[in-house]
């Protein structure tokens, strides 16, 4: 014992050392269903269900599907008098919001306001966030121009358009409901943080651009969102610019933007860029009636028709040889729309420190879409810029949406004529002072900072948006990001272990410096799940760092490498291109003369291993819990004189 | 001291814990060169060029892509009798197995002595296996004919069919060579060791169904190849059927199968089996000859063209409007050829102990296969069957390749008129006793024991062969061999650690039921890197664990947690929406009042977190080496009294 070149504890002695058991082999139908409800189920959604009598299982079943059911009988009238203040401010937000995005999705303005009157209602049933508030965004508005777009003409065939919008939208909601409830939830997590700050930042620039339009009150406009078509298309009609509509714009910019930055550094002032928006619209229609800028160069919203939502149920073109667009469409815009709604959604709910079922919400989104599908909406979800007002204006439930679609449906019985001469260019630059905020600098810079791969994630998404397409942008972006994933299991790293001082502890020599290597014992530590995408690599690289290891041996003098161990902490599973990579690994470990150890390999591996039979051609004694008895027991036999694979322990015999 | 609850080696104290230090920020460019290198030159080939004068390095650059000029030298008289018997041998098989093959192509026979004799001679001088045989496969010979006849029929148009075939075989060249240039070999690892088995399985089954055209004696045949449209193109023909073709088929095939028994069962009369087919076909030719049996409904191969292979650079169809098809069955079949070429490569490889460099042997793969598609060949790789015939009958090195080019050479030019009269039958019976070997049911088995996932795998990509077509089931089963790799990152297990009792060992309570958990502090293990495609999850996940073993505590009556310490040993790799997550997951906790530690964070962990000011948010002091360290510390914590965050050790503070 006093032979070993490190210290360990003396309470401990080669005697001691603990023993890897194969853990008990489940059968396999329990195991599978345990994985299937790990993947599909981690919330455990039923356990509130447990050991109740079938009535209170029924009522927790409808309150699962209504929250409001749950909250609704808790509600107060001091919880009513916030909610009444922060539906008005939202609703003042959302009906110049609302028209604008209608408009750069190229469908009837009116649409805007219907799609803020029915789906909030239905959210504020079914919905399980306080803080959401559900309209249009701008992002899936454009989508839904450029891809049925490319199709249909929204001016040469108005008609068929719009139901194909509709259309787009029940597919949507259909798809965003059956998400939910297959409990797919986690395919919205393919969505990295990082492609989402780079697709929103291209998003906006493209949303931005498209305003160019209506800013320098162009009449015709490329069908094409990236900026070599949007420049050339601006810069080929330089005649046509309104200088009318520019100064006019440029100035509803400035306000809009100088009520923004004064909010954002008063909170408490939040309301003036929440009003700032319907303050533009009432003055700028002053404004064009007053001065009859009509009739110079100032285009306007024209006739909004009076009255609620018409039914749509029959405009569904299910027959329409177009209909696989429709499909299409509704499916991207369905999982953008997911994304930006759970996102923002969860982010109120941590602030608030209560909790958000992602299933649930999507069951949410697709209800109120379908049922938006039927009267007459299209796409809806929770904006980010609409919820931060509405949370910042002390929302305290979901009866904000519903003051929210009351205000709505005033405005559609009522005023609907006093947005006759709103100009365009208002609309305009309301779009662009929302869009401006999405473009997140900062997170580009902490995302260069952190990950670099992330970044390039980022700018992959931004680049693909701006220059190519939305889609194309989307789809690199996410494929990178899988990419990345499929990259850390097809090269896992191999860390050489070493002793730190005074301990048993073994860690990679390369992160602490101090730690020192055992002679004789080649420590490796494999940090991935062992997969046949990498079971290649690692027998090659493992071979690599023996002979690496050799030859430095040979080079320095010393004494020649005896015993490899393989720290397998870390490897989560593995699969049959693994064990046969064991076995391999082994057979040549053998033919060098050298010897394979095992520390701490986990349940699964030790199972797969079993049933392989390597556990067996290895030998139990060989397998360890921990490096430091690894390697203290081939000191033990190295300095006893018994390197070779047949020293049996008989202590060991007598446990397995 | 006294008050903690279990056992620890009394050379160490609170005071000894051990710092994680964050380690040495690297410049981005270093780490960045570092990962490529490991990416795409893991064996690092360049090594033996260190310190080498420009002379020696030209040299090694030579040997390094023409491996003969290394062996070459020290080739001796002995080993040219070795070579010399195998690759007699091989050529006795790869004349038969060479006009079957180019048969089931759908291409001239005559080109399957063609690919036996240019591309063997290009191996001998480029590859780096001494047991590899070189000649066409079944599988991507069907490939071929399926692919190409989906556009082309080989019977209405031979000359346009024929110069794609070229065509598709120099594209499949160039990538294979591309492959290997690009240091991409890793590409060919996806084909997981379980796809491999099942569609080997699936392609055999597929290539036997077609055999029944030759052995039934039918002319008219289905171009599809899967299961449903033979059977149907078999039984709706029955009246077609000839049973003089039948019988002489079934008889051939009993002899193949029963030399090959034979040879199984006594390795040292492994040239029984070698020969049988070249047996065969003297009988056949024989039989038919004699009998005049091609009056009789017993379909000859007729006419073989005398002389070498003829030059095709000119006939190669770039400007063909079906250039896109030759392009993709080049890009499969090459996939498919090297991954059989370079998996029975190394197999042989490992038996002998040399060592085979994969995008090297990728090179010479290309090489070979742009020489053969100028000289009239068709794709060529290494057989398993022919290569295991060479290694059997003793060969040394790539002379047994050229032996067989030779003996090919000389039958080309002077014995082509004798297989005029060899009957089709006997090639249909020589293909299914070759592909009878490739199902592998021992494997599935084995598969279905070890690993059900794998078993999934294998056979998806069998019935997808088998039921649809070739490509379809190659598709699905990498496919799902990713998503297998996509799940295991998305759904990362959390592990509860316990104390391995008198140790300071903690491991995972279900793995190792005698571990016991320690009172107010929870321990979890993620063994997975954080991603953004688990971040989302693991928030949900360890909250839950919180949650329930809180309620545990409360319904036992405990005392409450204080402590949850994540062991992040086998977290390899984070990114930004990781570190998000922990600033979340941290803000949880303390909303809770319980206080987060982490436990053995990686170095790229640490320099992730830290770069993104998580570890000052924590606090340094919160982070141990070793999951022991950090229970010790919540204990001494727990028992001094002093759980708050604000707890400041000096001894720490002066290590930052």
């Amino acid at each position: 014992m006093g032979n070993t070149d490190f210290a360990y504890p003396s309470t401990m002695n080669v005697e001691g050392a603990h023993q890897v058991a194969i853990p008990p082999s489940k059968p396999f139908i329990k195991s599978f269903m345990s994985n299937l409800k790990e993947t599909f189920f981690p919330d455990d959604p039923l356990r509130q269900f447990k050991n109740k009598p079938a009535s209170k299982k029924f009522i927790l079943g409808l309150q699962y599907f209504l929250p409001i059911l749950e909250w609704g009988p808790k509600y107060t009238l001091q919880f009513f008098k916030a909610d009444l203040i922060s539906g008005i401010t939202i609703a003042s937000l959302a009906i110049p919001q609302g028209i604008s995005y209608a408009k750069l999705a190229n469908l009837p303005p009116i649409l805007g306001l219907y799609s803020s009157f029915i789906p909030p209602l239905v959210y504020a049933m079914m919905g399980s966030s306080r803080d959401l508030a559900v309209g249009t965004v701008a992002v899936a508005s454009l989508l839904t121009a450029s891809m049925l777009g490319k199709e249909v003409s929204a001016i040469e065939n108005p008609k068929l358009y719009l139901h194909l919008a509709f259309t787009a939208t029940f597919f949507a909601g259909v798809l965003q409901a059956a998400f939910g409830l297959l409990r797919l939830g986690f395919i919205v997590d393919f969505l990295s943080h990082s492609t989402i700050v780079g697709f929103m930042a291209g998003a906006a620039t493209v949303v931005i651009l498209q305003q160019l339009k209506g800013i320098l009150g162009l009449e015709h406009f490329t069908r094409g969102t990236d900026l070599v078509s949007v420049m050339r298309s601006v810069f080929s009609q330089t005649h046509e610019w309104r200088w009318e509509s520019a100064v006019l714009g440029c100035g509803f910019l400035f306000f809009l933007m100088l009520t923004k930055h004064f909010s954002k550094r008063r909170p408490k002032f939040f309301w003036v860029s929440a009003m700032a928006p319907l303050t533009s619209v009432i003055l700028g229609s002053l404004l064009v009636y007053f001065a009859h800028a009509e009739n110079h160069g100032v285009q306007v919203i024209g006739e909004l028709k009076k009255g609620l939502n018409p039914i749509t149920v029959t405009d569904l073109a299910f027959d329409s040889p177009y209909l696989m667009t429709a499909i299409k469409t509704g499916m991207i815009t369905a999982i953008i729309a997911l994304a930006e709604g759970i996102a923002v959604g969860r982010s109120f709910a941590m602030y608030k420190n209560y909790h958000i079922d992602g299933n649930k919400e999507m069951i949410a989104f697709g209800m109120m879409n379908i049922a938006g599908s039927l009267t007459s909406c299209y796409l809806t979800t929770g904006p980010f810029s609409r919820s931060a007002v509405n949370f910042n204006s002390g929302c305290k439930t979901a009866v904000s949406n519903i003051v929210m679609a009351l205000a709505v449906m005033i405005t559609l019985l009522f005023l609907t004529p006093l947005f006759h001469y709103t100009p365009l260019v208002v609309l305009s630059a309301i779009i662009i002072a929302a869009m401006v905020g999405l473009i997140d600098y900062d997170k580009a810079i902490h995302l260069f900072k952190v990950d670099k791969f992330d970044f390039v994630v980022c700018m992959s998404a931004y680049i693909g948006v701006v220059f190519f397409s939305v889609e194309t942008g989307l789809i690199l972006a996410v494929a990178l990001s899988i990419l990345r994933v499929l990259l850390f299991v097809a090269r896992p790293r191999t860390n050489v272990l070493g002793n730190i001082p005074n301990s048993m502890i073994f860690r990679n020599v390369n992160q602490y410096p101090n730690a020192i290597c055992v002679p004789g014992v080649l420590i490796l530590q494999i940090d991935a799940p062992i997969y046949f995408a990498n079971s290649g690599y690692l027998r090659e690289r493992i071979s690599r760092w023996i002979d690496e290891e050799e030859e430095k041996l040979k080079s320095l003098g010393q004494s020649s490498l005896q015993y490899v161990i393989l720290d397998m902490g870390a490897v989560g599973s593995i699969d049959t291109s693994g064990t046969s990579m064991f076995e391999e690994l082994k057979k040549n470990i053998d033919r060098r003369g050298l010897t394979l150890v095992l520390a701490n390999p986990g349940s699964e591996v030790m199972k797969k291993l079993d049933s392989c039979k390597f556990i067996d051609e290895i030998g139990q004694e060989w397998i360890y819990l921990t490096v430091g008895e690894a390697v203290r027991a081939c000191n033990f036999k190295l300095h006893t004189g018994k390197p070779s694979l047949a020293t049996i322990e008989p202590e060991n015999v007598s446990n397995v």
